[in-house]
């Protein structure tokens, strides 16, 4: 198992993903990581952990500038951690990648050097809420602005197969975000998706409003990529806003580490970031910020993906899907 | 100043009414409430107030049925207290309205009975957020599943000249939700109000994203319904929840009453309901678990509109509005 690693992704890099890739291998005698990115900055925080063989470097010098458009870096930085890092997938030298830079630019990247599966037209970015009791998995969180009813079923069909395979559950719950309960709700698209979705042969529970969203009354949470990325931001931003309301007493009743607990949890990068579901191959975008220990969860997402078999599940289910003209 | 208020809305009517009316013409002696429900449910909460002459009662027998579309209802249920109490002001025996009843139904009657100010498309529902700093009004938070780029400066403009009346800011900072700050960013229909909002006479501050919501980066923040109505129910619950999750050392801590001061805060109800923004009249629109206290709130906000000259203020600028060709 070899899991490809963006070196050059975080705001702390090359440190973070170094002392991450290091945690991963501890943990797994199967993993080997590769990471990728400028030798001469990995010289010295590798030289801190000597006598491990089951990571290795692979060069890649360019750097990505905020002036570059998402779509242009395979073509414009070939030799960028995210061009070469997915192209030893796309040549079969590594299984999957993992990343925490741009978003934009992996996803772009992935699409470009992985494809899409066959029956999706556009892959969407997932990631785990903390919800009352468990993860619901909210799929599109902004690759996708603006989706159509299709792409929103085949968003449930990859997210209800990422759940099964990765968090073991039999049958999962889809749920599609809206304005109200009731199938005539919402938009045009969302009435069309919820008829869609109804017809499927998707474990479809109905419509979830904004206030039910925590409820974990569904396992996978349908939307488009704008409403999406807007929720995603603001859960993350909410708590440490009351956090900061609370902070004084907090600190005199020492709980900051209950309070620091409940604020990792709520932090989507420890639960290993957000793969890109529907393309042909694992593609793990981690959180900018992310830490050691997130950089380790997202490598572990990575191999759990690429340990059960997802993507040839979901190319089977989207052939499935194909044949019987949902 | 009469205030015709809808007895009937609550989830505890009427006695929350009752009670929420008499704290309000207690704390303002030039303020008059006119109760407006079912008489024979109106005589034993209000009997525990005898001698307060500035409350009054008009008759509305007819209940509004869970299966009475909210657009119907004032044809279907024209003595309902929604239908009634708008109709007060209508033939101005009240300056404004004010209902915990369905929004959707008081939306609806309100453009019926009070009809849009020229050169509004469609009123727009505006509630406070609370944030780091102050109040945000997000508008629109549901009236408007979809919206026009011109709609969206609409809604700003209309909540400008709420903010300078009501919180008296002179100049309210407008940012538009987004997925990032860049102009070009979202769907095309952002783009093009970014551009509107850029060339108008606006204070317009450019893109919010969810995760800036809370910084208090502008003091009317524009989207469309969906996106609002997602983001305010969201962001209702996500405060209980994570008080439920810290609970325990909460409790032991002593905490409680802090934590119970941030609910509040966080309860958009305490601030007074939201107002329909861009009916010619004062229609607000209160949560349907308001407290006594929420009600007086509610009642306040619709004081504060009239003696401001709300009204008349948007008409002025839309007038201007629609004379510059914006």
């Amino acid at each position: 198992m070899r899991i490809a690693l963006d070196a050059m992704g975080t705001d702390d890099a090359p440190s973070s993903e170094v002392a991450g890739a290091v945690a991963a291998v501890e943990a797994d005698p199967g993993l080997h990581v590769i990471l990728v990115g400028d030798e001469t900055a990995l010289v010295r925080p590798l030289s801190r952990f000597r006598g491990q063989d089951r990571i290795s470097v692979i060069h890649a010098p360019d750097r990505i500038a905020s002036s570059d458009a998402p779509a242009s870096v395979v073509r414009r930085r070939p030799r960028s951690s995210i061009s070469v890092g997915l192209g030893l997938q796309a040549t079969g030298e590594a299984d999957a990648f993992v990343s925490a830079g741009s978003t934009g630019a992996v996803m772009a990247a992935s699409v470009l050097l992985l494809r899409p599966l066959k029956g999706v037209d556009r892959p969407a970015l997932a990631t785990f809420f903390p919800t009352n009791s468990g993860l619901t998995l909210v799929a599109d969180v902004g690759a996708n602005i603006e989706c159509k009813p299709h792409q929103l079923v085949q968003f449930a069909s990859l997210g209800s197969i990422y759940m099964q395979d990765l968090q073991g559950i039999e049958t999962p719950r889809v749920g599609l975000l809206n304005v109200g309960t009731e199938a005539e709700k919402g938009t045009e698209v969302l009435q069309v998706a919820y008829r869609l979705l109804a017809a499927s042969d998707l474990n479809f529970v109905g419509n979830i409003e904004g206030r039910d969203i925590l409820l974990h009354g569904c396992d996978v949470l349908v939307c488009d990529g704008f409403n999406g990325n807007i929720l995603l931001k603001f859960y993350e931003s909410v708590a440490a806003f009351m956090v900061r309301k609370l902070a004084p007493g907090l600190r005199v009743a020492g709980l900051r580490d209950k309070v620091d607990d409940l604020l990792r949890d709520l932090d989507y990068a420890e639960h290993g970031g957000a793969p890109l579901l529907g393309v042909n191959g694992v593609s793990v975008i981690c959180h900018g910020r992310s830490s050691p220990r997130a950089i380790s969860a997202g490598i572990g997402v990575a191999v759990r993906a690429v340990r059960s078999g997802l993507v040839g599940h979901m190319a089977q289910d989207l052939s499935r899907l194909e044949t019987s003209g949902a």
